[in-house]
């Protein structure tokens, strides 16, 4: 990325392009066309709302947390009528709950659901949902910022329509760029789509496409990172990948267990591991301590969780020492704040699913 | 921009928006709110869309060139009516014509300019046409994109209300950030704005701002790219690079003149210089001899243009060394292409404007 930029109007673009397209679709696993776009998560899953849908149209949004809410945000900021099927924070999403709610009314065009939700640590049922939604007319669109290269997302098996990620997840980027990748009913419902778009119109991107070109201007460095990025997953194996991350989120599980934590997620993520503080732990403080004094960065707990938890990622380019390092941290910040353990607990723990023989 | 990146949600993020923001602020100059943007310039332009119309407003565009006719583009996507005032290529927009524009149509919402036209090397007179506008109901949005740094583009002095930039322009970075300043006036619009947008609702960036943070995550190795050039361009004076600008941009337009060539602009901008190709020189292979063979990445003609013009920058990170290559390689070019003139004449006329006492 410190090289110099590839001009985005340049002979080399087109290859650069290419490149990132094909090992995109390799980390969903999807064949269907990947988009880049210069924008955060938000932006691109604002573009799957306007390709989708018209104003008046009614959608169903299932969601457990502050990024699956984000869907019922971009919905009515269009005027699409959102119908909501709520869950408490740290649950999954109920598939029979979405079969019921696509029953009652078959005029539903969309269903809006993420993968992982990144403010409970929950990995929802996209294979499930998916199923579901196959058959009925509805188009079925996944956030998979946070779970794409943590998951498997296999777009056509699991009858899932568009999935959006983003840069500075799983692909271990900056943030900066975010990714759309499009199936064929997609397009279809893009020509009775009449919601206001020009940057956000992935049919532009797929017109420019086909010339080696974007229809605005890239984030190069961004394009030339992601092909580092693809090329070290490549080396792992996409599959290795996916299995490292089960084990690293694993390790903090078992850690979370033996420091007598509760993990909050009912059907964990393993992008990240959200974790109940007792009462007496002052949530705010401990992360601070993790990081001024460890140069740890973790996640606190958001909306009504604030101060009352925290959230380990490993996510993108960790090894063990990172979980050592960041279960460390955490034991240590835990007993600064008087919460009573076996010292070294939380590190046996991971240590044990670290090595353990799989 | 290659140290750690700062997290966007974490303690430093307020300071490095903050350094980022006032700094923009300073090279405009401008005392307005300034936000930053996950976008392309593009994207940019369609915020200052969104947050000023209503669907089925008439707004005038007064435009001389492809970057130019993007407003319109943008307005026609969103339903807003268009009035154009179109200039041929190379000339600069009549102030008086938009004079007549403006009482013709009193219900002219917004009057959308081009500051430095890009594919023409053509600077609007924006001081004149933020004269006409001042005192009738209509805001004036301004795109920036590539005359900020080049040029001063005094927003309250010239009564603009909105202007874009980006990143990858006069600021010196990589493409991926799109910037808005946005004037009183335009919040006042914003309170009747009824265009469908979240991503774009500059609202949200100002309440964001007021905490320190974005509502969407920014590429934070641009954020600390900013500061390093906002640094650059303090150290310089903003005077010193804006007189900087003017005499690259005067070097390059005496070399076109001293080989027989002629300035495509009217009204030049001083971050590049169109130059109207002789009929029996065949531009893209010009360029591309330019490119390979001496490493000078310069712009051919866009549109009708194409294969017919060289559009040579000198906008950003340029020295005057980086001047006498460019129009070293431009003339080693042309000979190749067996145009006539005296060997050296270019660079002879660029190192005259380049050590003129001013």
């Amino acid at each position: 990325m410190a090289g110099t930029p590839v001009y985005h109007r340049g002979p080399e673009f087109p290859a650069l392009l290419r490149n990132a397209v094909e090992g995109v679709q390799e980390v969903f696993p999807t064949a269907y066309d990947v988009f880049l776009l210069s924008c955060s998560g938000t932006g691109v899953m604002e573009a799957a709302v306007a390709n989708t849908l018209c104003a008046g149209d009614r959608a169903l949004v299932v969601q457990a947390g502050q990024f699956g809410a984000r869907w019922t945000d971009l919905c009515m900021a269009y005027g699409v009528e959102v119908v909501e099927s709520e869950f408490p924070w740290g649950e999954a999403v109920d598939p029979q709950v979405v079969a019921a709610a696509l029953r009652d009314d078959p005029g539903l065009r969309v269903v809006f659901a993420t993968h992982s939700e990144t403010s409970t640590g929950v990995l929802h049922d996209i294979a499930s949902i998916g199923e579901i939604v196959r058959g009925t007319g509805a188009l079925l669109v996944v956030d998979g910022v946070s779970s794409v290269a943590a998951h498997p997302l296999p777009l056509e098996a699991w009858n899932v329509d568009l999935a959006v990620t983003a840069s500075q997840k799983g692909l271990m980027l900056p943030p900066g760029m975010g990714i759309a990748a499009v199936g064929p009913r997609v397009w279809k419902a893009h020509l009775r789509c009449r919601l206001p778009k020009y940057y956000w119109d992935l049919e532009r991107y797929r017109t420019s496409q086909e010339q080696g070109r974007a229809p605005a201007t890239l984030p190069v460095t961004l394009l030339a990172g992601l092909r580092a990025a693809l090329q070290m997953l490549r080396v792992e194996g996409i599959r290795n990948v996916w299995a490292r991350h089960a084990r690293h989120a694993l390790a903090v599980r078992q850690s979370a267990a033996a420091l007598g934590l509760t993990c909050f997620a009912r059907r964990p993520s393993n992008a990240l591991t959200a974790i109940v503080l007792p009462e007496s732990v002052d949530g705010l403080a401990l992360t601070d301590y993790m990081r001024r004094e460890c140069g740890v960065v973790v996640g606190g707990g958001l909306g009504d969780y604030r101060g009352r938890m925290v959230r380990i990622s490993n996510l993108g380019h960790v090894d063990d020492a990172g979980i050592l390092e960041a279960v460390g941290a955490f034991e240590a910040g835990l007993r600064k704040a008087g919460w009573g353990f076996e010292v070294g607990a939380g590190i046996e723990a991971a240590q044990c699913a670290l090595t353990a023989e799989s």
